[in-house]
């Protein structure tokens, strides 16, 4: 089964671009996910074929409209489900939406596939979310772009990389930043010495279980430095199990 | 004067791509940024162009060599320094790296332009960081990517919209997400009724300061309730500048 990316865009020209290049571009040939996009100005019922409008209250930029994004989404869900398709999640880009986190990308690239709204311009009607409330909003950082595209795509490469076989067996994903609350650890190789500058003598050791634990230490201090906010979450969780485990002991010795 | 972009890149071929097309293309095509990008296996050293090579310590995946990145670096920044360039900021893109702000954006958008190292695999060899420590070393979002390609494109493209001319005058991007530490406000557009659904009355009023009033108000609920984070330090800094003001106050009042 191949994973089934839907991009609704007013510029499908843009996909699949940098994804037809590379590991994704090789997967995409292989049909391991297939892309396909939906010019939201199809659905657009004026001669103009408008798609945005002022927004009410006055201010700069356009709205992209609630009926026009509602039928352009009514037809991806429906050509889905006549095809037969389980349900699909649907992401709408949006600085106003949740962070986007790898945990969700794991549950994704595991699913049958992907449709992603893509917003121009100041953004969408509101209303859209209110009727249509099976559209996840999320954002890819805080930052703001100049269209739900550029974040699509990089959504996209990060499901992509961990379909079956994409990465290889080598190479699973499960030992890097994010999997287990952390930053991955710092990584060295050849050569030994860089402008004076050597490879850690522990990563030369050969002993792995001293390797895994000067790698966890270094996680944690990284992630403890550089990200409080995954640091403060990742030490509750840990306080939690041990204070949990204590518990269990306690339970166990009465 | 061009804002100018250098991606250091194992896939030159992905730039411009998206950033070729629509609000960054015409900007691209009328000179208001320059694209450039560097081949990384042009500065390797062995007839087989080799620009990785196996985790020290052992792991899954390669691990970028920090003598080809620091030479691809190093000419980069040599050019740049040759052609009389003020000092350009140089980014990896790297999930253990900071988070980066729409506020880092806007200094990078007001500057001469931005360099970019993009990773693939496991990532670089960590004394690149230490051995060039003007790299910053930036994360889009919480998400592991195929490589730093992808989150090139989007910080680019959050860049180039908001250089002088691109969005035009009236859409300057001072009123958005993130601007004042909050999401910005929901949006909305005619039609007037859409599924039974209306637009806000008070966006209808004409009455530009209960618009205003009623949008803040909104942005604020909205980032309490999607965004704790930035809520907390939004709260933070308001309840700081106001227990200031009470102090100014009183320090007048004596």
């Amino acid at each position: 089964m191949s994973f089934a990316a839907t991009i609704l865009t007013l510029y499908p020209e843009m996909f699949p671009g940098p994804l037809g290049i590379s590991l994704a571009g090789k997967a995409l040939e292989r049909g391991d996910w297939t892309c396909e996009t939906v010019q939201i100005r199809d659905f657009a019922t004026d001669k103009h074929r408008t798609v945005d409008d002022t927004p009410a209250g006055g201010g700069a930029g356009m709205v992209l409209k609630a009926d026009i994004l509602g039928a352009a989404v009514d037809h991806v869900v429906n050509a889905q489900s006549a095809g037969g398709t389980a349900s699909i999640p649907i992401l709408a880009m949006t600085p106003r939406g949740k962070p986007i986190t790898q945990e969700r990308i794991r549950e994704l690239a595991a699913g049958p596939g992907v449709t992603i709204l893509c917003g121009r311009f100041e953004g969408f009607d509101e209303r859209l979310f209110e009727a249509r409330p099976q559209i996840e909003q999320v954002s890819l950082g805080d930052v703001v772009l100049s269209g739900g595209e550029t974040a699509a795509i990089a959504i996209l490469d990060a499901c992509i990389r961990l379909l079956p076989g994409v990465m290889g067996a080598a190479s699973s994903g499960t030992e890097e930043s994010f999997e287990e609350g952390l930053l991955e650890y710092p990584q060295y190789t050849r050569p030994f010495e860089w402008e004076g500058r050597t490879i850690p003598e522990v990563l030369r050791s050969g002993d792995h279980a001293k390797i895994a634990a000067w790698r966890k230490a270094r996680s944690e201090d990284d992630t403890r430095l550089r990200r409080p906010d995954l640091w403060e979450r990742y030490s509750d969780a840990r306080d939690q199990s041990a204070s949990g485990a204590r518990r269990k002991k306690k339970d166990m010795d009465q």
